[in-house]
């Protein structure tokens, strides 16, 4: 049966293996790419393959990078005395958009999970804890997720820390802001109420 | 304020210009990208240009093809009495999956829209005449969108081919299998009720 010309049938079939993208909406995106002025698709295509191409895992951090050491890395006007633990170089955008953390990052990529056979050595702990020793460190803030596997891989670095002689801090799990406690799930809710603080 | 490496702000930049692509989700197909083995965002990024660059409209009906003409066009075991019209490729793709037509195809590439300029120079109207004039064709099939444009342009394409003395028809409009009377919309409905046939 004959739908589309093999070229369109080839990027309908590399589109359709994105996260969250079915046939008709990779359909759609690539009838898209084929009516926009042809820079435009270049463009994408060129941003897809230097976004490969051109950046890499800084040696300190393990944050994704253009350059290394990576720029919050190489950025002495930020508080050296503190390093933000987290699972992979998404949670650094979604902390660095607070705008409000001034500190350096630790990417672990990934986290503890036996069931899928990561273990410590998976992730780039040894890496932390060879970053910490001897340097002027004085807070580690684990900023796994609140999940299982975040918790406990948080648990096992707060030993590991700890053990090095350095304060270990784990971020709050409460009610988001703008959250409504009828709706709040009751692990969230009880974290609520355990992480109350006297005003 | 720093957030990405530069070839990843500028990947979700791209990304970000797609169709129903909000930022976040520009973000999330971009460390998508980044996380999927290298031969796959390659085979994306080479699937788009390849798209522009190995496509053409056929000079016969003007259907994207990477073949002129295109194989439906070339496929003499379809039947050549028998031209569908429609707006765009999309449409030949739309009724294609219905495995029911066996007839040609003539794609406009727009309909009729005084608001936006579009007349009837600026559509593939004067090539459908031609290739009407002197061919075996008996019947012309109008399926422009049942919008006010799809409506107006079959309409005026009727006329004229009409004046060739070939069989003119329109799609039907009615209920959508599987709806329901209660949900139609009253146009629909009134269609539905206005294209009755005997039983």
């Amino acid at each position: 049966m004959y739908y589309y010309a093999e070229p369109v049938g080839r990027l309908i079939e590399a589109l359709n293996k994105l996260p969250g993208v079915g046939p008709k909406t990779a359909q759609r995106l690539a009838f898209h790419l084929l009516r926009v002025p042809r820079s435009e698709a270049v463009t994408l295509a060129k941003a897809i393959v230097d976004a490969r191409d051109q950046t890499s895992d800084c040696s300190i951090c393990g944050n994704m990078t253009d350059r290394d050491p990576c720029r919050i890395c190489a950025d002495e006007a930020r508080d050296q005395a503190v390093i933000c633990v987290v699972e992979d170089a998404r949670d650094v955008v979604a902390i660095e958009k607070t705008r409000e953390y001034h500190g350096l990052y630790h990417v672990l990529r990934g986290v503890l999970s036996p069931m899928e056979g990561i273990g410590p050595e998976q992730l780039r702990i040894r890496e932390l804890v060879a970053r910490l020793e001897g340097s002027p460190v004085q807070e580690v803030i684990l900023a796994t997720n609140p999940t299982v596997e975040g918790e406990a891989t948080a648990n096992y670095l707060a030993r590991q820390i700890k053990a090095q002689g350095i304060k270990v801090t784990r971020i709050a799990h409460g009610l988001p802001i703008g959250g409504d406690l009828e709706y709040a799930d009751q692990v969230t809710l009880w974290r609520a109420m355990e992480g109350r603080r006297e005003l």
